[in-house]
C-alpha cells in the first residue's frame, strides 16, 4: 500500500479537481426547491465512481433526495466494505460572514475553503479516492460498496427504509465512515461513540395579530417573553436541563472509562481561543471533554419573532419560535425526549399563549467495542501512516443513521474520520487542511489492508 | 359650526380621495433608504394645506426627515391653536397577513383599510378638513398653525432641536393632537394621559462564528439561550419587573383616581375577543386599565439570531438579539431606565457571553390636568357631537413628544384623538371606521369654538 503517495502526488491536481467540480454544486438538502442541484451532484457522484473503477453505480430514488449506490466485487470470498458517506451540506448562512463564496472553493494557507470542503464532500472523496488507488493498482483486498446520500444534514429521513428495501444489496462486513476529526495530525483520535439528537421548533403562539405596544404592553402575555421564559427553565445555574426525567435513560459510564476518555490532550485554553470567548461553561461535575463526549446537552440553534428590522417598532408579536435541539447519549430516545418535552412545554406555557411543538429530526447515541476486528484494523492503519496509536474518543456530534445501520442491516461501523475540529463545519468559512485530506487517502487503503488480514 | 355636517355630505368624495393619496405614498420612517417617499408625502401635505386655506405652507429641514408647517393668522387678538400631527407610518410588516395591499387603501364594512388609516394620516387629515370647512364658512375663531412631523414612529429624534430653534414660529396657546383613541362612538373618552417609552436592542455575543452544535453543545454558553435567561429573568411570575430600582421613580396614583379611571367600561372579556386569546395576564394588584394606564411594562417587541430557516440547521448560534421596550408612567425617565437594563444585563450576563445595549428612543409620560380650560373645551365639543360627557383615561401607548413640547414650548396638549382600540394601528389590516373619521372633523370646529369661548 505504499504506492498510495505517489499516486497521491502523481493525481494531486486532478483529484482537487474534481473535489472542486463536487463542491461547486450547491447540494443544500435542507431546501426543498434544491431538486436540481441534489440530482446534479447525486448524477456527477455515480460518474466518479465508475471512473474510480466501480463495477457499476447509479442513482437511486429514496422518499427525499436520491441515493448513489455503487459497488466493485473482486472475489466473493473477500470481505466487504460498506462506505457510507452524504453528498448534501448545511446551508451556507449566513453569507456575509464568508471571506470567499461558500460554493467556490479557494485555497488558503493550504486549507480548502468553502461549505462542504470536509462535511462531507472533502472526507468523502477520500473515501473514493483511496479506491481508485487500490483498484488501478489492483491491490483491493476486499469488495467494495458505496451508499452515499443526501438527507444527513437534514437527519436521514429516508435512509432507514432504504435500507429496509435494499438488505442485501447493503450486505457488507464492516462500514466505513469518515465523517468525523482527528484531534490533529499529531495526535489522531478514533471515534468510538457519537451522540444522538433530537431537533425541535417550539412556537408559542398569543394573539391573532401584532399588537401595538403601548395599547396592548402589560395586560396580554407577550409570546417573546414567554418563549424565552420556557426556554430559560429548560436548564438551571449548575448547566443541568431540568426538563423533569430528562436524565432518567442516560447509561452511567464507568469511572474508568471516564479517565481514558480525559488522557485525550484536549485543552481548554487552545478551545476558547479558537473560538474567541473568555471562559467555557457547561454542566457542574463534569471535565469538557465529557460534556461534549458523555453527557447530553441542550441549545437555541435559531430563534425569531417580532419585528426584526432596522429602527424601533413598537409592536408584542403576535408570536415566537426558537429551533432547539439536544444531543443525546447511549440509551436516550429522541421519542420519549419529545414527549418529556411536550409535558415541560404543557406544564410551564404561561397563562394567555398556546404552543405549538415541531419534532423536526432525531437518532439515537452509537459507541462501538474498543476491541473488534474493525475498530483493531482503523486503530493499525491510523499507527501505520501517523505513527502513533490513535486515543478513543466519544464525539459530541451525531451521525443518526449509524446506529440505524446498526439496527436494521446488523452491521458495525467505523468512524475513521480525517477533519478537525477547528474545520468550522456548518458555519461559515468552512475548511479542510490538504493535509488531512491527502492524510486520509493514504490512511483509508491500510484499513482495507489490516481489515482483510482479520 | 352646525354646518359641518353638510360641508361632509358634500364633499365625502373628494375628501377621501385626497387621504387616499396620502396613504399611497410608503412613508415608513424606520427605513432609512425611503427619502423619497418622505419628501413627497411632505410636499403633498404642503400643497393640501394652501388649498384648505392656509397662509403659506412649508417643508422645513430637520437632521432626520423633514417637518411640515402652515399657518391661518385670522386676527392676531384670538387664541392660536397649533395642530400637532405627523405623516410617517410604521412599517407594513409582515405583508403576507395583510388582507388588501397595506398602500392601496381599500374601503370594507365601513372601514379604510391600509397603514396609517388611522395612525396618523387619517386622523391628521380630520384636522385638515376641519380647518379647511372653517376657512371655507369663514367661521374660523383661532389663528391655526400645522407641525407635522415625519418621525413620530421612530421616536421624533429631531422634533425637539427643532422646537428649539423655531420657538417663536411655534407659539400658540394649546396644542391639538388627533393620535389617540375613543372607547367607542358611544362611549366617548378622552385620553388625559400618556405612557412614556424606553426602547432597546440587546445583542448577546458569543464566540466569534456559528458553531456546530454538536461538536460545541454543552460546552459553551449558547448565546441564544442567554438571551433568553436574560430576558425571562426581567420579570417574576407576579408580573412585576424585576429589574432593581425599575419602580424607584414611579408617580403613586391616588386611590380617587384609580377609581375614576375604573369607570370607563372597559370589558376584559371583549377586550379578549378582539385579539383572540384565552386569558389577560399583567402584574398582580392591578386592572386591566390600571396595568394599561397607571402601570409600567415590558414587552419583547422582536427577536433574532441563528437558524430561522427551513429545516434543521445544528448549530449554536453567534449571536442572538432582541428588541425590548418599557412603557414608563410619570416621573420615570428613561435615561435612567437605560442605567438601570444596563447594570441588571452586567449583573446577570451568564459566563462565556458579552451583551451590546443600544437604546433606539425614548421619552417621558405625560398628564394634562382634568380641570384646564382647553380640556374643559374638548369635553364640551365631545358632548356637543357625541352627545356624552367623554371619561378621563390614561392611554397605554406614547405620544414621547408631548412631554417635549411642555418642556421646550412651555404649551400643554389636548389629545383629542377619534380612533378605536381594534383599528390594529402598528399591525398587518390596521384600518378606521368611516364613521370615527367624520365624526372627528365634526367635533373638532366644536373645540375651536369652545376654547375660543376660553
Amino acid at each position: 500500500m505504499e504506492e498510495v503517495k505517489s499516486f497521491i502526488d502523481k493525481h494531486k491536481d486532478r483529484i482537487l479537481g474534481e473535489l472542486f467540480d463536487l463542491i461547486r454544486i450547491p447540494s443544500v438538502s435542507a431546501d426543498k426547491s434544491n431538486r436540481d442541484a441534489m440530482q446534479r451532484t447525486a448524477d456527477y457522484l455515480r460518474e466518479i465512481l465508475v471512473r474510480a473503477g466501480a463495477d457499476y453505480a447509479r442513482v437511486m430514488p429514496t422518499k427525499g433526495w436520491p441515493v448513489v449506490f455503487a459497488e466493485k466485487i473482486v472475489d466473493k470470498k473477500f470481505p466487504t466494505i460498506l462506505v457510507y458517506g452524504h453528498y448534501d451540506v448545511q446551508p451556507a448562512e449566513p453569507l456575509e460572514e464568508w471571506k470567499s463564496s461558500p460554493f467556490e472553493p479557494e485555497i488558503r494557507d493550504g486549507k480548502i475553503y468553502a461549505r462542504g470542503a470536509d462535511d462531507d464532500k472533502g472526507q468523502l472523496f477520500m473515501q473514493v479516492k483511496a479506491f481508485e488507488f487500490m483498484h488501478q493498482e489492483n491491490k483491493l483486498p476486499c469488495n467494495v460498496k458505496f451508499l452515499i446520500e443526501g438527507e444527513e444534514e437534514i437527519g436521514s429521513p429516508s435512509l432507514k427504509d432504504f435500507c429496509e428495501n435494499h438488505k442485501e444489496l447493503l450486505k457488507a462486513d464492516v462500514i466505513l465512515v469518515s465523517d468525523t476529526t482527528v484531534l490533529s495530525l499529531d495526535k489522531p483520535t478514533l471515534t468510538i461513540g457519537l451522540r444522538g439528537l433530537a431537533y425541535f421548533e417550539i412556537t408559542v403562539v398569543g394573539p391573532n395579530r401584532d399588537l401595538h405596544s403601548g395599547a396592548y404592553g402589560g395586560a396580554v402575555t407577550n409570546p417573546g417573553n414567554a418563549l424565552s421564559e420556557l426556554i430559560a427553565n429548560m436548564k438551571d445555574d449548575s448547566g443541568k436541563i431540568t426538563i423533569p426525567g430528562f436524565y432518567n435513560d442516560v447509561e452511567p459510564v464507568s469511572d474508568e472509562e471516564r479517565r481514558l476518555l480525559n488522557e485525550v490532550p484536549l485543552s481548554d485554553s487552545q478551545l476558547m481561543d479558537s473560538i474567541a470567548i473568555g471562559e467555557l461553561f457547561g454542566e457542574e461535575g463534569y471535565t469538557t471533554i465529557e460534556r461534549l463526549g458523555i453527557r447530553p446537552s441542550l441549545d437555541v440553534n435559531g430563534m425569531w419573532g417580532g419585528y426584526t428590522g432596522e429602527g424601533a417598532k413598537t409592536i408584542l408579536p403576535s408570536k415566537a419560535s426558537a429551533k432547539i435541539s439536544m444531543r443525546l447519549v447511549p440509551r436516550q430516545n429522541p421519542d420519549t425526549i419529545e414527549k418529556l418535552l411536550y409535558r415541560y412545554l404543557e406544564e410551564n406555557v404561561p397563562p394567555g399563549v398556546r404552543f405549538r411543538l415541531l419534532a423536526l429530526h432525531g437518532g439515537n447515541a452509537y459507541v462501538a467495542p474498543w476491541e473488534s476486528r474493525e475498530i483493531r484494523a482503523a486503530v493499525q492503519a491510523i499507527e501505520r501512516t501517523f505513527g502513533k496509536k490513535p486515543l478513543p474518543v466519544r464525539s459530541g456530534g451525531s451521525i443518526p443513521i449509524i446506529a440505524v445501520f446498526e439496527r436494521v442491516l446488523g452491521i458495525k461501523s467505523v468512524l475513521m474520520g480525517f477533519g478537525l475540529d477547528e474545520d468550522a463545519i456548518h458555519s461559515p468559512n468552512e475548511n479542510f487542511p490538504l493535509s488531512n485530506f491527502f492524510r486520509g487517502i493514504e490512511t483509508i487503503p491500510w484499513f482495507y489492508h489490516y481489515f482483510a488480514e482479520g
